[in-house]
C-alpha cells in the first residue's frame, strides 16, 4: 500500500495540493509598501520571465484578483477598441475567453470548433480569411475542461505570417508545458498561481510584449484592471497599487523558489509520470479516457463514467471526499465523465492512494469495475 | 517593561498585525467548489450583513482582489452612465474614490473640502443645489491618510432627503466602527478583510441594497467587476464565478469568529484604548497630533514630526524597522507626519512595546524628545 503523503487531496485542475512549506510562508505578515515585499514580488516577476524566456521582450504584471482578472485586464489594455478579437473556441476555456471579450464590449469574432481535432493552422487561416477587421488572436493552451493542449506554436506562425497579435490563456500550463515568448512573439500570456506553479489562489499574473504595453496608456475603461497603470506604479515605486495580496505573494515566492529547485522540465516530467500512472490504473480498472494519448495535456484526466446502473457520479465524489479525496464536482465540457487533476505536490505514489480510493469508492458503490480486469492491461481510449 | 506579544508588528493602517490563529486557518487546500467552502463563504456573507444591520435589506458580494476592487465594481455595477456621483474629498480616499471614478469615466462631481472642518449638511446640499444631474454620493468614513472620521450620518440624512443614493466607503471602519447600513440606507458599503475585521488582504467585499443590486443587471462594462453577476452566481450555486483565493477567505471566517468573540463594540473599545495610550505617551513625550481627538477615528495616529534636526523620517522608519516594527513609509496627506495605526491582534501592552521602540529609536538618531518631559503630563493637540 503506498504511503499517504497528504492527509487532504485536492485534485481538481487547480486549485490543488499545495506543499505545506508554500502554505507556511503565509504565517508572516508583511507590509505592502517596506523593502521585503517589493524585493519578493521582483523576485517573482523576474522568475515568471526567465520560465518563459521573456525577459529582454517581455515585463511581467501581477493583479490583485484571479487569472480571469488578469484575462479581462489584458483584454481591456492591449485590445483597442477599434481592433477585433478572434477567440479559438474549442472548449470550455475558449468559451470563457469568448464570454469575458463579449461580456466588455469588445469587437470579437468567434472560430468555434469541435474538441477534436485540434484546430490547424488552415483552420485559423480561414477564420482570419473572413474577417479582416480581426487585430488580435487569444487561445487556450491548456483546456483543462477536457484535458486538450492546444498548438500554440502552430497558431503563433499563422498570427505572425497574417501580421496578428497573439494572446495566450496559459493559465492551466504555465509552470509545466513550456511555451518561449519571445520566440513565439506572444503579446501576452496569462498565468495563474495556483496550476503548475503549485501555489495558492488570489493573484492573477499577465506577461506581457513590453513595446505592447508601452502603447497602452490610458486605454483601459477600468482603472483597477489596467495592466499599463500597474505595471508603471510598480516599476516606479516598488509597490502595488492598493494593497497586494500579501500572504499569497509570499506564498508564491515560495512556490517560485520550489519550482526554480525541480526544474520546469522535471516538474513536467513528473506530472506527465502521475498522468500515465493514472492513465493506466484507471484503464487496467476498464475505464477508458475521454482522449486519446497524444492530444492530451499531461495535466489532468478525463475518464468516462463507468457503464453500471449502480454508478452515480455524485456518490462516487461522495465517495471520494469521506476519503478527503476532492475532484471536481461538475462536467464542464463532456457530460458523463469525470476529471482528476495530476498537478500539484503529487507524486507517482499519490497516484496509488487515489487509485486504491477509487477501487474502494465502486466497492462501497457495488460497481464491479476493474475486479476482473488484470493490472496493467491497457485498454486504449479511442 | 510589557511583554512583547509579537515578534514581528505592522502598525500600517491595514494590512496590520494578524492573530496567528487567523494566518494558521491558511494552512489548508480548500476546493473552492466543495460544500465546506461554499458553507465558508455563505457564513462570512451572513456575518458581515448582521454586523451592518444589513441581513434583511443588503446583500454581502465578496470578490477577487482587494477593497479597491470593491469600490470600481460598485461604481460599474451601481452607478448609471446617466447618472452622477458626488465625491466628497477631504484626503486622500476621497482623492482615491475620484481618481476612480474619473479612471472609469463615470460622470462624476467632486466636492473638495480642507481636511477640517468635517464635511457639513450644508456643505453637501451645496453641492447637490449646483449640480442637479447628481444622483449619487460616495464618502469614506475613515480617512485613514490623516485619521479623519466623516460623519456618514449627517451626509446620509441629506442624501435621503435629497432622494440620492450614499455610497460609504467603509474600508478602514467596518467592523470597528459602526454603521447601520438599514437605518441610513446606504446603497452600498466597501469593505475591507485587512482593516478592523483584522484578517489578511486578498479580497473586497460590497455589501448592497438588494433593490438596488437587483435593478443592476447588466449594467457593468466589466465582467470580472460585475457585482451582480457575482452576486447571482453565488446565490444560483454557492461558487464563486471564478477561482475564489480560498486559503485568505478561509482566514476571514476565522477572523469573523474571532470578531463574534470578542463583540463589535468591545473591538471598538480595544483600539480606543490603544488609540488613548498610544496618543497620550506621545504626547508626554512632547509630540503632537496632527489632529484634535473629537474628529479622530480611534484607527490610527497621525503625528508631527519632532522639530529637531537630528530627526529624519526615513532614519526614524528604519529604526522602528530594525525593531521589527513597521509603520507606513510615507505621508499620504499631510506633510512632516508620520502615522502609527493601532488596529490589529493589539492591546494596551503592545502601545507601550511600541513607545518604548520609539524611545529607542529617537536615542539612536539623538532626538531628545521626551527625555525632559513627565509621563503623562499630556500637551493639547490643538
Amino acid at each position: 500500500m503506498a504511503e499517504r503523503r497528504h492527509s487532504f487531496y485536492l485534485l481538481t485542475p487547480g486549485p490543488l495540493t499545495v506543499a505545506d512549506e508554500v502554505k507556511q510562508a503565509m504565517l508572516h505578515d508583511h507590509s505592502p509598501n517596506a523593502a521585503p515585499h517589493s524585493a519578493l514580488t521582483a523576485r517573482v516577476r523576474r522568475y515568471l520571465l526567465e520560465l518563459c524566456n521573456g525577459t529582454e521582450t517581455h515585463v511581467c504584471v501581477p493583479l490583485q484578483g484571479s487569472a480571469t482578472y488578469a484575462i479581462e485586464a489584458g483584454f481591456h489594455t492591449l485590445v483597442p477598441r477599434d481592433g477585433k478579437l478572434l477567440v479559438i473556441q474549442n472548449g470550455f476555456y475558449g468559451l470563457r475567453l469568448r464570454t469575458i471579450a463579449e461580456g466588455i464590449g469588445l469587437p470579437t469574432a468567434v472560430l468555434e470548433l469541435p474538441m477534436l481535432p485540434l484546430p490547424t493552422a488552415a483552420d485559423v487561416e480561414a477564420a482570419l480569411d473572413r474577417d479582416p477587421a480581426i487585430t488580435h488572436i487569444v487561445v487556450c493552451h491548456a483546456e483543462t475542461g477536457t484535458g486538450i493542449l492546444n498548438p500554440v506554436d502552430v497558431i503563433a506562425e499563422v498570427a505572425r505570417r497574417n501580421g496578428k497579435r497573439l494572446l495566450v490563456d496559459a493559465v492551466a500550463s504555465f509552470g509545466g508545458v513550456p511555451l518561449d515568448a519571445a520566440a513565439l512573439d506572444l503579446e501576452a500570456l496569462f498565468v495563474s498561481p495556483n496550476k503548475c506553479l503549485e501555489s495558492v489562489p488570489g493573484v492573477g499574473i499577465a506577461i506581457v510584449k513590453q513595446s505592447a504595453l508601452e502603447a497602452a496608456e490610458k486605454r483601459s475603461p477600468s482603472l483597477v484592471l489596467d495592466l499599463h497603470d500597474q505595471w508603471r506604479f510598480l516599476e516606479k515605486t516598488g509597490w502595488w497599487r492598493w494593497t497586494p495580496p500579501t500572504h499569497v505573494m509570499s506564498a508564491l515566492a515560495t512556490a517560485c523558489e520550489r519550482h526554480a529547485r525541480e526544474g520546469q522540465a522535471a516538474r513536467l516530467a513528473r506530472y506527465r509520470r502521475n498522468w500515465r500512472r493514472l492513465v493506466d490504473g484507471l484503464r487496467a480498472r476498464g475505464l477508458t479516457t475521454l482522449l486519446p494519448d497524444a492530444v492530451a495535456a499531461p495535466l489532468i484526466v478525463t475518464v468516462h463514467d463507468p457503464d453500471h446502473p449502480n454508478y452515480s457520479f455524485q456518490a462516487f465524489y461522495d465517495a471520494l471526499e469521506r476519503r478527503n479525496i476532492v475532484i471536481f464536482p461538475g462536467r464542464l465540457t463532456a457530460a458523463g465523465t469525470f476529471r482528476i487533476g495530476v498537478m500539484g505536490d503529487l507524486v507517482e505514489s499519490d497516484m496509488e492512494v487515489i487509485l486504491n480510493a477509487i477501487d474502494e469508492a465502486f466497492a462501497e458503490l457495488g460497481v464491479p469495475i476493474g475486479m476482473a480486469v488484470d493490472d496493467e492491461s491497457v485498454v486504449p481510449a479511442a
